[in-house]
């Protein structure tokens, strides 16, 4: 399957509020998380039922509302109803193949964005689409998969750390988008480690592998690109967007924010530009070192050439060869090869061809 | 003829409200059909004659005409001395090979844009221009030949989902445009799906074919870019126009077609990076195949060059050459050569160059 | 001289408004055409004297004055004193080196473009600068040799096309400016024409003429762009003046003439990429044919380098050479000789060096 | 560890306030020194405890609060509460890895770049990052070591300069700003001469510590390239920042920034662009040389060729070769070889090949 | 030194407004021409002292003050105090190194620009800084060295030009700026000549001097755009300037000199495409060569591997090899050898190998 574009031919002329679920499905049953805290108060519990979401609507506690897996399209439409939200929105959140993007409403805004992670075991790496509904009082957060990521925000919450229990949706907010771009950072600098390591290995030992690596890690690189740029855009317009949703002192964050996914942004155009280099080292390296092979070898064979022709000069069987009766003739010819052998060697030495 | 711009010699100079076809027919007789709807009722014809057109003009159904196949320019002056619409408009229509573009007018916009769609038979990308004209209650959209694109859209007015029968005109036009994009990341993903395919036989087994195909799909991702560049200008365009005729819901959606045609933007980018980059693995893996064999053959031809010069050494005939004349001299002669054989191909070894 | 900027010396310093022509005298004598149209009446003439273009300054008929040949700086002079234009505008029309620039005063505006036209002797794309100096009542246009291209235009009007009779000094500059663009659109067809049959070409016989050509069409294409982008630049300028001498009408078509100089614009963008990629294929297939022709050649001489070995060990003269005596030693060196030469081609065969 | 961008995992997640130093302590004890002056008074101390620092808030004078080394955090923690600095603000003060950034509050702007300066002892270019926080009255500089770089500056202080004793915080933060960059063009021009000597070496001698030269220089331009790009937006986002904190004349000042920072930018643009011609004449240089043996060495060989085939000839064992049996035969074939020799060397020559 | 950027370590954090000169004294004296006139009356004169410099404030006449040579920089602060300048102002006039700037005050505007000149002697480009300060009714213009460029400018006062005598230092300005715009255009048209001729060398005789060559046009056109880029941005500011000191109509000027820095802009991108297409062509022309040397020298000594192979096996010393003793053996041998020669040659070219 086509890993930077994803389309299948049922999904073209879908009206854009069907619910349905485009992605794999990638765990087997759907948990629902709550946190409903305010400066005093925190309530975590993990919700069988939607039944009772509605409840969160009231202003006064900022509820965070984490729905990993979604397969289960009834899921979104209890949501959309008790939300009144669009149901727009929600086909939005089950089309995980779609860009970063923003929509924003009067009363709610969806944040759509893709999590990079790195996969320790094969190496790789993950992404996940991320998408987030901000309302007045509960943020939404959905997932395709269980994860521990904003493990970080849920132990600040319970810390009681002053910023995170004052703040509103909108910090919140920004506090998981922070964790998505940090780890954005974190897996540029996990590539940009081994491309770095590289660069020694390349001058010692140009191999074979070493080519495949470097195409590995542009591949890779490019789908990271892929990624983190659409991504600035979101973010760019995310902190330039007027909502009522989003405080003032939130903007800041935003701003923090996009200095964040520039960085991002900026190693991983330096680490294209230091592997496009590397290429270039490698092949290099490589045709100087097959260069000095071919040359040392043309030269070894050339020094034969002119030996072997007085050899044979000596070897023809004509009746009246004069030097061939001289006593020390043999003696002599060996005397001439070997002056002209170290005459060429000479030659070739102050021409610096060897 | 060129597949990237043309432009016929006596083309040069017409008056911009010219009704003249320059595209090639590509259907025998024009197709005329309508689908006239409001939230409750539903009429589909095939319209013979255009007489009756005029009637759809009144303000409470919403009704898309669909005309297939162009060259029949008089339907064209009907439409628009029934709709009143400037001559300028019609002749854009029949204009197929010009840039999506936008003009709007005080009652009616003209919009145009390719449609990109793959041919199963040939493997190729076909393109064909679409124009819709987009008034209060009435939407036209013309095609050059006859086609079942549409139909998802067909079926959502017939199976009465809610949001399209309650849209106006200007929804319809979002959902036929929403099918021309999807159609552009469909063809992008397929033609994504190759390229991907293609790196691994690129690794195993380069040989010539592998260039043609790269050439091949490089050409065919050019004539995308070519065609999807303008598109998204004219996408771009569209979201800012302040128009009566667009209700406010209707410019999410619009932006949807943003993000969804930036995304194609992108993936035709990434693609071309991973092409190019494929074009140097290609030629890496060759030269060094070649480099492989020229260095064997090489260090092979090296090894006989002594030995052959110590055989040409005793086939001289000099008179005096006394180790002709010792008993074991012709299997030392071998010993010497096995010897100077081994030696060599051992430094070679040593050396890596084997 | 320099195809791509030129400045003589002695030109720099001058007053702005020195009335000095720059080029090169293209046609003998000075012609000067004028059509004066309003919706029912048309008057055509060449005029000897400029003494009555005065008469043409009232607001009641449209004028066209069409002068060929500009080294008579005399009569830019009387037009200059007739309509009170700066002489700033009539040193800019002398100027046919300058960039396409528009200089906007309040009761004229002063537009310059360069016109390319394909030759058909030549083969050669032949540039000319287009000044247009429009009035509310008459229209200038001044080209430095005489020629057909602005025929269709006299046509239209003398045919009484409603639309070009109406419409004013604007409309006819749009009429105008639309068969510069035109012409920009199929002088690029053309030569992609040309690079498109190249392609075929390419890859059946890659030969030295191939090369020249890629590189013929590229200077071509370079020198298009050239004269294209800043084309493309002036009339975005064009489309957002802000000028009396403009109804709002006219700008719905100076936005045509936006999108047929981007398609220009990107087509030879486009066939700039075709280019780079057929000098990539050339080079590939040129040199992917030279390594057949070393690779074969080369395994050819390895072959025969063991034999030629085996031949010099029985042509020592050594004494004691045993096999020598044997009877059918002759016969069994031809038996291990081509038994070495099968095993040696079928070695290569397998590992696909032939 | 990676060295265009650094993400530790466990900060992933942290609070935007918590106080926590992510780089590596680069000095023993924090050094705290204070400048206090207006025109006619000036103070310099060094701060044992930060007790005394409220009494700077009043507005009659500028003080300049001077910090070296970051790891004290609870230093941090005394200033923010001080003054009532937002925790966010100290907490990226002690972030040195993040991106040039301007947070801007109602009393005080945080401003961060990266200082790069030339290390005589290693030749390498060092990385520091610099904190400044302007209030009305006091402006806080942060840095990760001791350092003499803003010397001059005290000097200029010290020496009663008209210009600096009368301006206030802000141009003192444009005082630092400006020794940060022109040590930018500092660097950069070290690095320029070094480039440029290299170009002469490169004509010469063209060997293989060259081509590390030239990677080196790459990379050491690419790692300024990654500090300048930032901090030239950063600069262009101080001087469009509407501040109370900054008066009409700074502007001025910081326009001039702008300035500079745009022509470090540029010549690290030129210097990239020169280092890949000088990659190219490497290539071009090393390759000729190559080919220059290469045909040598070629033409060498293929001279002898034919010689050895005719000593072949006359050592074959035939019983009636009538050659052999001339008198002068031997001599007559050293003629033959000895022309055909000269008679190649002549053709070779006159075909341009030797 | 570095040809790109300078920056002493000593200049390093000195106050803005410190006068010193940073360049290479020039000339020996400084020069101070001035001219005065208005429509009627003109007044030309060279300065000893400065005393009489304040007479020239008065508003009537129109004041041009040239200056060259800066080393004294006690003129600057004369000039200074005279006319009340910030002295930074005069500062950046003695800062030769900087990039052209506007520094827009109240009463007067300082412009710096760089001069390129032709040097007819060496062949080489020369740079030169030049500043302009305008004042309502003085005009400062400082140089370097002493030029007889802005000859043509006083030319035109004396012969009572019309315009230039009744315009103010705002057209005086335009008219300085005007030339040295025109040499950028004159200076790229002269090295566009070169390399323009360059390209006929380039097919017939692509020897190693051509290189050289276009790596030094290479350098050239690197050295002209870096100062035509910021030159053209400087006169974009220039053009978009909110400006007492500059009236309606000298902005139609302005407009004119962004046409022609652009052209200028343009020029060099254009040459340099032509450049990297002219390395292409050199290597193309350099590699067939040797490709068809190398083909031709292994196809001539593949076809004696086979015919010396044949020589040996006649030259062994079996006792029994029955064509040894065949009468016509030898000549027989001979005609297979020749068959064997022909046969390839004749496969060789069959094969387009020859």
């Amino acid at each position: 399957m086509s890993r930077f574009v994803k389309k299948q031919k049922q999904d073209i002329g879908r009206s854009p509020d069907d619910l349905i679920f485009h992605g794999e499905i990638k765990q087997d049953e759907v948990l629902i998380r709550i946190i409903d805290f305010d400066p005093n108060n925190l309530k975590e519990d993990v919700l069988e039922t939607l039944e009772t979401v509605k409840n969160f609507k009231n202003e006064n506690t900022v509820s965070w509302l984490n729905i990993d897996g979604l397969h289960h399209t009834e899921i979104m439409e209890k949501i959309a109803t008790a939300f009144e939200f669009d149901k727009i929105v929600m086909a939005e959140v089950l089309n995980t193949d779609a860009r970063p993007r923003i929509i924003d409403y009067d009363n709610y805004t969806l944040i759509t964005i893709k999590m990079l992670q790195h996969d320790a075991e094969s190496g790789k790496i993950r992404v996940e689409n991320l998408s987030l509904i901000l309302t007045k009082s509960v943020l939404f957060s959905f997932q395709e998969r269980r994860g521990d990521v904003f493990e970080p925000v849920r132990q600040r919450i319970r810390k009681q750390k002053k910023r995170i229990r004052n703040g509103g949706t909108d910090y919140l907010t920004f506090a998981l988008l922070d964790i998505v771009i940090d780890n954005y950072l974190y897996v540029i600098s996990l590539l940009g480690d081994k491309i770095e390591m590289l660069e020694e290995n390349l001058l010692i030992n140009p191999d074979r592998k070493v080519i495949n690596e470097i195409n590995d890690y542009k591949r890779e690189l490019n789908f990271l690109r892929k990624n983190v740029k659409p991504a600035r855009e979101m973010i760019f317009t995310l902190a330039k967007l007027e909502s009522d949703l989003i405080s003032e002192n939130t903007y800041i964050h935003f701003n923090e924010l996009i200095d964040n996914v520039s960085q991002a942004n900026d190693a991983s155009d330096s680490y294209r530009e230091i592997l496009s280099d590397q290429l270039n080292i490698y092949h290099t390296t490589l045709s100087s070192k097959l260069n000095d092979i071919m040359k040392f070898l043309t030269v070894f064979s050339v020094i034969f050439i002119p030996l072997t022709f007085i050899a044979g000069i000596y070897g023809t069987n004509f009746d009246n060869v004069p030097e061939l009766h001289y006593r020390y003739s043999y003696f002599i010819m060996w005397a001439v090869m070997i002056t002209v052998a170290i005459g060429m060697l000479f030659y070739f030495k102050r021409k610096r061809w060897l």
